[in-house]
């Protein structure tokens, strides 16, 4: 390979000819050789480094600290990186720098020296058109840039992934809930036999819980709103011009569509990362829906002979490589394995979140790395689900039907008749002689059968239905 | 011991001649032997089911099914048992059956049996005042009264315990960062020496942390003021009377001065704790804070002479039993070791939500307990922190000015005048070399020692102090 | 209340007039308001202290730096607490200093006022018999007694609860696989039908956990064997006479019967608690093995009539405060709920571990009691589970045998015969067409009548048995 | 794209034209859409299927079930893959069937075609040379092939990457220990001056503790040397050869040279991945040391010169984008990120090990995702922090000198002297004064100078150094 040599307040770097990165990308290569091809800082913080790197040079350039032909420069190649023609030029990983310093100065050096080729120079000119730290930096510091990345990259992940893929299992699952109100089933507590309940009623659960978790998402983006660009290094905002941390957060806001403000307390917004903590919070509750759903309904289809059969989910792979015609509910296990690594990355977000130490935590690659992953299983997680299973639930009437008739639960109804104690006798000796509730309630004499058709009814115990 | 005989639905059992306690309770007793002296069900718990059960009674007498004289009888011993007079008669633990029937039936069985001594019945009657199931539960079941039980008691124990304890805290903090607000101090980012801020600004950030976590705990308490109540068994309300579900929120509502209300969706309520689960995310947020806080400060204030030294925190007992004289951050290390446990008690009641099944999930006891936990370390470590360390921290003022005076990270304050490369030599150098910047920077020729005071004052670079 | 005036280096502190505890116990419980009535410091560290203060006394007198007369008097005192006649004299709670340092210095107390006692003394004598910190604690440190007692503890809750309790849960198993191995059954992976296997099969993957569990419990017994006693302060042994570690381990290890020796590098064994770390990994271990057995349990015993109702396991106590005559997998619930709450103490154990600095951990409360509930819960919980649940488990033949016979994956047999793809068809169709499988595979001419019965007999798919 | 025409059991499939794999591995892409570019099912899981498809189809021809020309046709693809020439036919990622069934069809079908092209066939002829199912799966099915293949792929990476990137930086930490074992420094308990040690005898915990770790790794090994191979579809064995599962085990110890057996109980093996779990524990207690050591490192080189700055660590990058000068411990954040994320890992495959029902566990992908991922974090990480800061380490001599000369704590040599009383006031009225020690217990009367010089002398604190 072909190489440049570079130069950073270090000295040289031998830097491959043709890339846009500069000494210290390049250092940060050779340095943490550590997962290298598995866990590349993910590509929504480069686009949120690119969205604030063009809203830092306007504002820079808005308060007189930056020509304009610079600016334009910056904000070019941001354009570019934001269409995702520079994918190659990010080549570091999660494992780095705590602060994330390794992977602005990526940004920077990328930005400058494509700025340069763009503007006609050559990779190998000393000077170049702009600075990475004086200009592509100015008014920043990792400390302040890599918060504000997780920010605005955790918030359009949620709004834009996670968010809507939740939303769309929501509704289905609502769709379903009504489509099968009236489905009478048995109910189960325990693994067994309980109360009948409708299978549109067991369904608007699910539903219920999305819609909670969705609003503990919700809740979670006014504090992810905040951004901690203005602070610099340690919080006070040195070496930023009058007025920049409102008016960047502000161009940050009108260039991704997104209610961003400036933080309240910087000092908070550099040395912790409670809002991703906060909001991963919310993800893990998801997730833990999500689990309780997809184990409900891998049980409520199990078979098709042997399980509980009593819904139809949609056959979409060969499912074993031994057993011929076997076919598994393959969506609920990808959902819930999403479930369990979502439950386990809020864990290393926890960790890191409290970790940090003094003006900054330096946890912030491995933190942001796990939310985002999160975010974006739980939406991606939730469409698959929901294209290739919800939406093709049906319920097996005929195993419905079986399961609710046979039921000793139906007793229940009885209670308010004859007294707890009573229906319980009739419920245990029909089970021990393996009768009917009906025979056995007529036999022990405490119901007549015209007594026992007018009170036990099923679709009479499941409440209103709405 | 003396016993006498109880009965339920399985047979007869021998229960101590003297306690209100009856066969289910027993029975419980015996089949799980399990901590029996350290894991009992917390006492929140039991006073939330004395709010219901009160509750339950009055709405079962205002709808016409239940007479007044019974619910007179209930709503009596329920408020024996909110005086604590009754403590002994809850012997039951968390690792019983995961829908806490038991402690359903314990409350149901005490209630009703210490009314028939209050009529003047004797334990060994017969026939009761009351029956347990047929009375005191009645309109109810184990699967709604548990998490009615669960929601009141989180609730209650997060505001009386958890809101005021971080309330107090972040009101210490806040203090202590108005008075130290402009005690200029050296930062430090990734342990090392960074650019100057003050202490006021230092605290500031932890009074933010909490004021954070405090709206993440209150955003929470919305989804845990709705009350399963009223779904009985399975969430369809079966064997409850008209209007029933709205009503007893209501009365527990007044009863326990708590917003209280229905839940929308009783399917939810019973089969999934997701409240619980979403607003223990907000408790281990705040965990992770005070973690962040109190490893701060007992960093700020080590030495006495060989570490950092820059704060002074009380000595409130002697601390080593070996070293004479010293003195250790005690009240840190409590509050790190709780944040240490919330963390540990989220990962179970994620566990324990993610778990449940069908209609009903029954991990509740391990939920409840751990949450009620959290809450109350919280709660109690935050007061304790207060008192016995935050509220005497004071600034070591000479400590401060010496570090901060040393300090070479004031060279950023130079990027804007002479570049960051020639900034970045100044301090490799002075570092080197072992010099002041002052003195590197003339050497080197970059500034002159007029501009160099003038350029780089460390109370100019802390920004805007409020 | 009345008090008496006790003295520590900090000044006058009040104490109860009766108790043996001093002034450094009082300003603990006056320090420390946190969770007092739930979170007392567990039982077990208590004993632990009294084996290692008596060991520690024998082993200074032994190298001639304490008295005999003193040496007694501590090992009698020891020998009461051994005895469970001083309970009442440990109020201190788990969140106190990181070191435990306060109940090293309870014990110290104790021991040396009680014996004071003992002598005649009053407890307003201003000079005693025994001094806390020059008698008691005698060679020894917090820092080095606390780890000490932790390993103690956690070894025997090891070998005295926890792997008691296992294997009987072990045996039992394996003596219902033996029981149970002829008993051919249907298989499920993904929740659906698959090949047969036999019940006795079946059981015999949870015997297997178990000793694989059991093997790694016993792995980490050797890491907990090494004491940190001898190390004092930070390690390096100060103030103790020459041959004191080997020798107090020596001691300890005959006061115990257990295999205790001194550590071999006393920096790790105060900096760090890996080893409990480490054990606590193999609890964990078992914790998701329990999970996995209970679940399975409470599923096979499903129903009794909408399950799957293969397997009967004992009624306990009625299930249900509405439902009458409901019986529910109570044991298998409270193991769950066990197996969650070990695997939420697994990561407050790990944060611990990971948080110590420098020359000492200052997690050890919170570690030592995370870890001995888990130990204990998984000890009582595996008796519990075992006496009232597993050892009554018998297979319900009729169930059994009806899923078997209805499978269509009976068919795997003919994979070798007439391939994968035709097998699955078969399958399929039979699936689609609600017929038997022979009845399919005849229909489409694959095999004849002859050929299936000869091919497919469930009991000719289970291997052999042992 | 062009395409060509696949069939399965459930019918045909468009794949792109030139690929090697078939209708089910297109199912799978098209199935699940999530997270496709960032979690690829990990190539050691793909290599350790060709060790075992390889050996499976050797054991198969040495029992007579498979001609040798299929054999070596199989038996050369497998080579391709382990040789990395087929990296790209392998796309499909973690979140799919819970089993890996369907990455086990990838394997069958790239293996089945590949061959078939080697052979001189083409992708489009219908009948191949090998069939997926009938010939490169025989005697296997998904269910006992992908544990095989997580063990494999674990053992693997364990004493290849993990073990030796651990051992390395052991020795590395070992020879530091040795080479300060006379550099006599300030202890630190609670962050607090304490006694004295050498710097060696503080490496040496270090050292302690990764020999700790170890030894954990290795033991686990025994449990993952059990190859589920053998046990097909539920444990059975069923269309396997008389003893293929021994010899395929030898067949596949001798391909990898790692010393694997067959598994003792097969329907342990499938249904559970305690082995993993068990490993991953050691694992974590491994993160759980680096975390303590890679904390105490940096906070041992803070500064440079309002730290505690005692040792130098390596300055490999810039470390400010903002602060000209400043260096960072980047490798010991680096270390501390992956300890996290260990930590974090290890909750997601509890949870997935807990959470396998009946005869299989589905839940395999995401366990083994998670352990591939620790093992090499864990290994490269280690090499990473060992070359670029661990090597680089030496004491500052002059900052070591002045905190241990200024200590308090040198006083505990007076306890043994003079009382722990007088000690520990000389210690607290020479901290309130800001006098030395010696001047103090001068000044009280307690000692002559001559015996302060006699008894308090930093060296002999350390005790014996070795």
């Amino acid at each position: 390979m072909e190489y440049r040599i570079e130069k950073d307040t270090m000295g040289e770097v031998k830097v491959p000819a043709n890339v846009y990165w500069g000494a210290q990308t390049q250092r940060s290569i050779e340095n943490f050789k550590i997962a290298q091809d598995i866990n590349k800082m993910p590509k929504p913080i480069i686009d949120a480094f690119a969205y604030l790197k063009k809203a830092a040079a306007i504002t820079n350039c808005d308060l007189g600290v930056l020509p304009a032909e610079k600016k334009d420069a910056i904000a070019q190649v941001c354009d570019e990186i934001l269409e995702h023609k520079l994918d190659d030029q990010f080549p570091l990983v999660v494992w780095q720098t705590g602060s994330g310093t390794q992977s602005n100065m990526n940004v920077n050096e990328v930005v400058a020296y494509r700025a340069h080729v763009i503007k006609g120079g050559a990779l190998t000119d000393k000077e170049k058109f702009l600075h990475p730290n004086d200009d592509v930096n100015k008014s920043q510091s990792s400390n302040d840039t890599f918060p504000t990345a997780m920010h605005i990259a955790a918030y359009k992940m949620l709004v834009e992934t996670t968010i809507p893929g939740v939303e769309k299992l929501r509704d289905t699952l609502a769709a379903k809930s009504k489509a099968f109100m009236n489905v009478v089933k048995i109910g189960r507590t325990h693994f067994m036999d309980a109360t009948p309940l409708t299978l549109g009623q067991e369904f608007s659960g699910y539903t219920a819980q999305l819609n909670f978790g969705l609003k503990a998402i919700k809740n979670s983006l006014a504090h992810l709103s905040e951004l901690a660009l203005g602070g610099t290094a340690v919080g006070t905002g040195i070496n930023t011009p009058n007025g920049y941390a409102a008016l960047v957060a502000k161009h940050i806001a009108t260039l991704t569509g997104l209610p961003f403000v400036t933080a309240e307390n910087k000092f908070e917004a550099l040395a912790a990362h409670d809002a991703i903590v906060e909001a991963h919070g919310a993800l893990k509750t998801v997730a833990v829906s999500l689990m309780k759903i997809a184990n409900d309904i891998r049980m409520l289809s199990s078979g098709p002979r042997s399980g509980i059969g009593e819904i139809f989910i949609p056959d979409n792979e060969p499912g074993s490589s031994i057993m011929p015609g076997k076919v598994n509910p393959t969506q609920c296990e990808a959902l819930t394995m999403i479930a369990a690594q979502v439950m386990g990355n809020d864990v290393a977000i926890n960790i890191g979140g409290a970790t940090g130490h003094f003006e900054l935590n330096v946890f912030k690659p491995v933190m942001i790395a796990n939310f985002l992953h999160s975010a974006r299983l739980i939406g991606e997680g939730c469409i698959s689900f929901n294209d290739k299973c919800a939406a093709g639930i049906e319920p097996i009437e005929a195993n419905i039907k079986k399961h609710v008739d046979n039921s000793l639960m139906l007793v229940t109804s009885l209670n308010t008749k004859i007294g707890y104690y009573k229906a319980a006798e009739i419920a245990q000796k029909a089970h021990k002689e393996g009768t009917t509730l009906k025979e056995m309630a007529v036999k022990l004499g405490y119901v007549t059968p015209e007594e026992f058709d007018a009170w036990v009814i099923p679709a009479d115990m499941v409440g209103s239905l709405k």
